[in-house]
């Protein structure tokens, strides 16, 4: 799962606070398995946070999701715009 | 350096060989460590494909990708946005 997240001026903070509210819930459900937040480092990037997840499957991710939005998890930043999204990885080279 | 692409309707696979031309040649410089490309499950997400590379170090990557762009060797795909940025991990959980 790949969330980019569009942030408004003055409120980077507050939404990683919110990301790290998520992230405490998400982390103890089943399927979890990793997550890494990335910060960008140009203060004018378009996407100031991508957040790159792995799940053990699309169903454990739904499920857990479904969960935090029902019971209203990811505090509310203004303006915050989120795209998550689930992906899998098609070419790697090492 | 993560890549976030708005990929045109009907131009994913044109921007795939793209992606992996400039792949080639990225991966012969100095400091490239590795990279994932990610294809979105959903048809309609917003970013059809995400690549999450790996470098040494910023001026590896600002060096190989200067040279890429005089090089003219990312081939060009119509109304393809692509929105490179540079970030490092800030929060990580396993």
């Amino acid at each position: 799962m790949i969330n980019v997240f569009e942030v408004p001026e003055g409120r980077l903070s507050e939404t990683i606070s919110a990301w790290e509210a998520a992230r405490d819930y998400l982390e103890e459900q089943p399927g979890y398995v990793s997550t890494e937040l990335h910060r960008a480092l140009a203060e004018d990037a378009r996407f100031a946070l991508v957040n790159v997840a792995i799940w053990r499957s699309v169903d454990d991710f739904m499920a857990a999701s479904r969960a935090m939005a029902e019971n209203d998890l990811f505090p509310e930043v203004e303006g915050l715009g989120v795209n998550p999204a689930l992906y899998r990885v098609i070419e790697g080279a090492e």
